[in-house]
């Protein structure tokens, strides 16, 4: 088990469930979950210490406690475990991150630090976990696997050889080794990739998966590999696949992503399955008004999936999954994670207790925030050269005049393609002045001190009329993404987040129209979910206020996955303007700057 | 992961699953058991060195394999994992027993060598493990928890306090606490027992449980200390409530003992639930002629559970509860043991394949035993103080005439209860010559070199009719158990146990009419299971010619849990003749023999 009590506090435990000792805490005649049989009874439950002492038929024993709450007919599940997130996706740090999951009745998260990784390597790992110390949200952790995510075609801000994930391994509350999102690397026997899998398995780690549309072959010898679980599952054929080959299918619904349309019905077919359901992103204003982990279960009963069933697949799977061997039921020895909600339907939490401990009582939390980062002195992470308008020009392979130019094409599903595309040239590079409307610079700026230039390539789809739109969330190596229409106002975004640590900014016209700062990383805030939402919201306006539009994403996240050389097709990395995911080589941009002239 | 392959193999078992390498076996077309979704699909199946390297739709891949297997209408299961037994039982070692089990298909065992443990303590259990390396079958072990079963009310060879267990938990293959069966010391905090507890949570091994008969307060008490299963399942509301708490459920169906009539019906009822399916202990002749865990699976499928759900309940539950990630079912990068069966009802394993290396052909083993205990020089265990016919006889309070006796009477489902019954004394002892036909001498025979002598009681029920029945096989002390007419077959019974070093002896007087030796401990032969079943059965017939009689057990089993002081309700050990289990207390033969003048 996972979390040890003394054997003097277990003979106390033995003592309380006997009746010998008076309970600490009796919940009476509520619903239970018993996610073992997927039934919802009706019990009393009792609670000792940090755990739980006793479940039974409501009346059943003459039960002494200390504190008596009614359950006045509400629902008494689990504390919700999330199998797979990162806590930088909501842009705050993990003290404020486990204040408004706890308040939806999430009590254990298994955290992949990927972001901060890439930013500062195994001191940002170690950030997260110091971060998260003593947090009456349980916060345990997967040790990111693919940083940087592919390897000599980005510069990332730090590089894991095997060597140092297996270092990481052995820090506290460490249980996985976090995405293999290398599926190429790992098919192809790459000695990083297997060699941080066999380091995951010597010490008994879960290796946890992340293959988008990988089927067939591919993914049989992914799965042969080592790797346990997914949760990229992009199509019902992808997530029945998977599950019978044994890879356990985290069933994802974030701010990012929903899997349930596309593969509840499928699965909902066959007669005896389990999976997990995980969030993996959450957009601070998502964590703050729709939900977290409760908001999955919700969405999952919809698909003919009975509550009970769907409550089990956020608590007793995923803790199985991951052999926490007392978390994730409502039985005697087991943790005192429980979640009181209003109704199986609407499942708005009301009550949590995390330990053993009221955390939230009535919908509001119990005690203020105590942030273990709070009052630290934050290095800032962007670190950029010198920098022109200069180093965001396109040389054109003509003087003046159109030209036909690869562009990465934003999709509405948020992949890319590449378009050949007639643009102008003026001077010997690409006229800014005179750009079609659909069509803005695009840079990856340096930001871990590398000593090279920009690279600067051209893009479509994502709206943006005039101004420049610069942040440091540029998944996975976190260098600055800027998307501009003009060299003046890429540049004054850009030096806008050096100064304040990263985070997101807006330029129109040479003046700062909207920001929000991300000190921690240039990733997260020390600020509360409510104070970084409401910043968000107001980037948001402003930034669709220039025309920066997504179709299922708030603006602010628009371009954050361009620079990601591991989601399909065309990508832009520090080292390539334009980069193909499938060949993992980078393409010209002109065909004329061709050298061997194979280029159409 | 249990079974680690080196990184290397880890490289070519992917290029194995990717095509890029020849596979070593395929079994092509077979319908298989997905253990994930409780389907049966045809499918191929592909092995690499010890692993399963591929699974696929019939025909989906162009393979290159050195062997090719037609599944030709077969079923194909993993290899299937009984979570808890008693290679004792079966009364031969390790390597006969993992013969005989491998031949229907069982591949991995969870033992507990309990029996064995209590006649040698720490170096049985060494030997146990020694015995069992290297086999084909993967022979994982559970340290028992209960050495004695109950301190202080009888002795063993050995006795574990929790550092004894601590110690054990860090040997090879260890991976369980085996039965903690003394359920009132762990309800009452008795410190042996929740110090064994701790020390097995805190080596994060599975803590198994024993609680027959344990219900509301106290078995929750006893689930609160860290219990993760149980084994003793006497009805539908036992099962379900620990169902229920928690406690996964190992359905039984072994020799001596059948869950199924009695749990089944009411178990199928709930719509979602899992168990796990065990043999705990099989008789020689059963493990010859009946079966193994298949025999299990058949038989709850015939309690309208499909077979495929049966069998996910024999491989991949038992694999998880465990936390053995790689084993417990066909997928890629799990261990290849596979057991090809007739059909899905008969379950005739023909073909079995143990870490990728078939172990058993067209129902015949592949090769030799190899006994890594061939030729060891075994330790005499049964030392035994000199003896004389005085020894087995019973003072009477008074010198001649009918006298009132608490007696032993044995029921034929294999409880006792205590009667009052009227004795002959001649002499000042109890006559033996007139005796009442039911009514026979037991007595328990220190063997452990203990000083003190026989403890001799009065026992009905057993149904011999003359002569003498002596063993070595009294769970779980192992002390000599022996029951007789009278005092000379008695004696003669014994001391040929302790010539041949242990086993089971019948006297018909004064002359050995048949016997079973067992010099490994007293309990196991190093001979073939189907040496020892013949020897048995002789036995039996023996046993019941001088009328030896039990309802549903062979008469060589009919005393051997007479001295099972945990059993309820009244049993004899050898500081007690008569012991009550429920009180755990000496109960009085004589109510003369009071000295408080309390008895009736």
């Amino acid at each position: 088990m996972f979390h040890d009590i003394t054997v003097e506090a277990r003979r106390h435990l033995v003592a309380a469930a006997r009746g010998a000792r008076p309970l600490d805490v009796l919940i009476r005649d509520i619903r239970m979950v018993n996610v073992f049989t997927c039934e919802i009874r009706r019990a009393d439950i009792g609670v000792f210490g940090n755990r739980i002492a006793l479940v039974a038929d409501p009346g059943a024993f003459e039960i002494d406690a200390r504190a008596v709450v009614d359950g006045a007919g509400r629902i008494a599940a689990p504390g919700l475990i999330d199998p797979h997130l990162h806590i930088e996706s909501s842009m705050v740090d993990p003290a404020h991150y486990a204040a408004a999951v706890l308040r939806h009745g999430t009590t254990t998260v298994i955290v992949d630090p990927h972001e901060i990784a890439n930013v500062m390597g195994k001191d940002g790992v170690r950030l997260m976990i110091e971060g998260s110390e003593g947090l009456p949200l349980r916060v345990l952790f997967a040790i990111p696997s693919c940083v940087p995510a592919v390897l000599g075609h980005e510069t990332a801000g730090a590089r894991f050889a095997p060597e140092d994930v297996a270092e990481m391994l052995a820090w506290p509350r460490v249980i996985a080794v976090a995405e293999v999102m290398d599926y190429v690397g790992v098919g192809r026997g790459d000695p990083r990739m297997l060699g941080i899998i066999d380091a995951g398995i010597r010490a008994g780690k879960v290796i946890q998966g992340h293959a988008p549309a990988l089927v067939g072959r591919d993914l049989v010898a992914y799965k042969a590999a080592g790797i346990e679980n997914d949760h990229e599952l992009r199509n019902a054929r992808d997530a029945v696949e998977k599950l019978r080959l044994g890879l356990t299918p985290f069933v994802k619904l974030g701010s990012h992503a929903n899997h349930l349309p596309n593969v509840m019905p499928e699965l909902a077919k066959i007669p005896r399955f389990d999976v997990a359901l995980c969030t993996d992103d959450v957009e601070p204003s998502d964590l703050l008004h729709v939900g977290h982990l409760n908001r999955v279960v919700r969405e999952v009963a919809k698909y003919g999936i009975d509550p009970a069933r769907a409550l089990r697949w956020a608590s007793l799977i995923p803790a199985q999954h991951y052999n926490l061997r007392d978390l994730g039921a409502i039985a005697p020895g087991y943790v005192a994670d429980i979640v009181l909600f209003d109704g199986e339907d609407s499942l708005e939490a009301t009550d949590v207790m995390a330990g053993g401990r009221w955390v939230v009582r009535d919908g509001a939390p119990c005690e203020p925030v105590t942030d273990p980062l709070a009052g630290r002195a934050l290095v800032n992470t962007v670190r950029i050269n010198t920098l022109s308008e200069d180093d965001f020009a396109i040389p054109s392979p003509i003087g003046d005049g159109p030209v036909t130019a690869n562009i990465i094409a934003l999709q509405p599903n948020r992949t890319t393609r590449m378009e050949a595309t007639t643009v102008p040239a003026r001077n010997g590079r690409i006229d800014s002045d005179t750009l079609p409307a659909d069509v803005v610079f695009i840079a990856v700026v340096p930001r871990h001190g590398q000593a090279h230039p920009p690279s600067v390539a051209l893009l479509s789809g994502i709206g943006l009329q005039r101004g420049a739109f610069a942040h440091t969330v540029a998944h996975d190596s976190h260098n600055i993404l800027v998307t501009g229409k003009n060299s003046a106002d890429m540049l004054a975004a850009v030096r806008r987040l050096a100064e304040i640590g990263g985070g997101f900014t807006l330029v129109d016209g040479g003046r700062i129209v909207a920001e929000v700062a991300l000190p921690l990383a240039g990733l997260m805030s020390l600020k509360p979910v409510a104070d970084v939402s409401a910043e968000v919201e107001i980037f948001n306006a402003a930034a669709a206020s220039l025309g920066i539009r997504t179709l299922a994403t708030p603006p602010i996240v628009a371009g954050t996955g361009l620079a990601l050389p591991v989601v399909p097709q065309i990508r832009i990395t520090d080292l390539h303007p334009l980069f193909d995911v499938g060949t993992q080589e980078p393409v010209p941009m002109f065909a004329t700057a061709m050298a061997d002239g194979t280029a159409s």
